[in-house]
């Protein structure tokens, strides 16, 4: 069976309408839809819908507060730490980013970190909100699931912990980096089991220090950090910043949401802003940006290579091809959809 | 014959000597020979006292301001940007650090980047320079020489450009961060080669993209970026933040300072600085890393590994070593700066 394909607008509101059935408030409800269907839309399809029955799910078991009462609890002229009472992440990094863009207009630089929130969804969605205001925007969190001990140790201490990062260009999309600090996500182990392929060597490693390449053994071993002991190093840093300097969850506080659907999570993340104002002519700041870009796409290539890609090039054309041509949503997961949407009483995704 | 070994102060003097010799006004020689020094002692002896017969090479050239105007050419109140006037980056680094300090007790954060800036030393030193301060301090430079091509690619157009971020601990030593985004640093590549070893298979590829492991054959291929395309880019970003943003060299504007003397490097870092006040109670943070930290250092371990280290853990012991028992330095390195003593006519390293 083929993939389906829904425009954008109609995931958005799909989600939107699922959100407000399970008991968020409409305003809430429309952000969490409008975040969760951009995911899809720029292909980071592992945080985009499919995560809507896992929340489901959790906000059933009482494991998200829906009426939060997020607010800053720190606070200095170009920094603020919220609190985000258990909300869903998508409104207390959206919160997140629109005070640090704000900070950053006056200070030149904002950050703003986040305790007691939950998953947002792709890093990418939060660095790049700066972007449309001529900034940098930067974002770091605590992943909801410990997938790799310290580098030479067993006990799975650490998270997959990403950082994104967005850089404004000219006339090219902005250079945007969104990367686990692992090899592979742990989505892309589960997509491989799902497809009953072997994992790469590199993904895996299991309590030998061995390769594991059967991705049905995933729970015998842990993820790789990229770089051995730098990639442990930076998940490391990563959880410092977004977690324990909020005095957020990190090392074993972290909660598994695969598995535990109930306790607080008390994820940490936080969202840096750059004003490009404050360094100079921004212009000439977009045209320098374009001009690297190109050389580093005009370079000569490997054999077989086909084309040099720059960080967050496939997600732009993405979102060009999926708001041209809706976004594909497989089979599987469209029946699990249609299902849910029974359950609700509401419209299934393509009945309208 | 074996390494000898010579005192923090006595290094530091006989680095500063030099430096005055050479045309420093005598309070920048005992910057850069401190920080210099402090590098031979945290054991980054890449970036040590092996770099005086280098940097000795390109003042003599006229490829550094002796007597630069290091100024402000940017400011917001949360961040600067410094002209660095083509003086040595060290001195550079420290005022950038300075401000970045002054500006995080006022805003809670404080961001600095430099361009007309050099090569300043190991990464660590300032992004170590706000934890004295309670503040977590956060390090990016562009590396003097390009070392990698864009992922897929062939031409040299990314430097190794270094991360470096320390966290203050309590009782603990502060966690450090140090790292190319490349596997290997190029230095340990000249180290190998120096003493006759082949690289492990991940360190350099040809331009087939094949493994290469004769370090005699280094100038055939690249450096490999850690996590593969997620160097590529962890590159690139570190790159756009501390070159392209503040208007230093980025891509092919790159000099490699290794063959040319002569040009402005127009070298571009920058140093973070975060308040932990600003976050909350500082005794709590501190309390929270240092559980952290134990956490980790105790996970079981595979079978034989010894210990589990902590980001700069191994450099905190070294400090503890050398300071007490002298700070090694080789043999061949200490005829190069005896030879450089005497052409100079000052006393010998180990003559006092």
């Amino acid at each position: 069976m083929a993939d389906s394909r829904v425009r954008f607008a109609r995931l958005s509101e799909f989600i939107t309408l699922a959100m407000t059935r399970l008991g968020l408030p409409a305003a809430d409800a429309a952000i969490v839809g409008g975040l969760m269907a951009e995911a899809e839309l720029q292909g980071s399809d592992g945080h985009g819908v499919i995560r809507l029955l896992p929340y489901a799910r959790r906000i059933r078991a009482g494991g998200i507060n829906l009426n939060p009462d997020i607010k800053v609890v720190q606070e200095r002229p170009a920094m603020a730490v919220l609190d985000g009472d258990n909300g869903m992440g998508h409104l207390v990094m959206q919160r997140a980013a629109q005070l640090a863009i704000d900070k950053a207009r006056t200070c030149g630089i904002g950050w703003v970190g986040s305790r007691l929130s939950n998953h947002a969804g792709p890093a990418s969605l939060y660095a790049r909100m700066p972007v449309a205001h001529d900034m940098i925007g930067l974002y770091f969190a605590v992943g909801n699931a410990n997938h790799l001990p310290p580098w030479g140790g067993l006990d799975m201490l650490l998270s997959t912990n990403p950082i994104a990062v967005a850089v404004p260009a000219g006339e090219e999309p902005p250079v945007v980096l969104d990367m686990a600090t692992t090899v592979a996500a742990y989505g892309k182990v589960k997509a491989k089991a799902q497809r009953g392929e072997q994992m790469p060597v590199g993904w895996m490693i299991d309590r030998l220090g061995q390769p594991l390449t059967d991705p049905k053994r995933a729970g015998e071993g842990f993820l790789m950090p990229i770089g051995g002991y730098k990639g442990y190093g930076l998940s490391l840093i990563v959880g410092l910043l977004a977690g324990t300097l909020n005095g957020a969850a990190m090392g074993s506080e972290v909660i598994d949401f695969n598995h535990d659907d109930t306790t607080t999570t008390n994820t940490g993340q936080a969202v840096m802003a750059i004003d490009l104002n404050a360094f100079g002519d921004v212009a000439g700041f977009k045209a320098r940006v374009d001009r690297l870009v190109r050389e580093l796409r005009a370079s000569e290539r490997m054999p077989d290579v086909e084309r040099i890609w720059l960080p967050g090039e496939q997600s732009h054309e993405k979102r060009m091809t999926n708001a041209r041509d809706g976004i594909a949503i497989g089979s599987v997961l469209l029946q699990q959809l249609d299902a849910f949407a029974d359950e609700m009483g509401m419209p299934r995704l393509q009945s309208s």
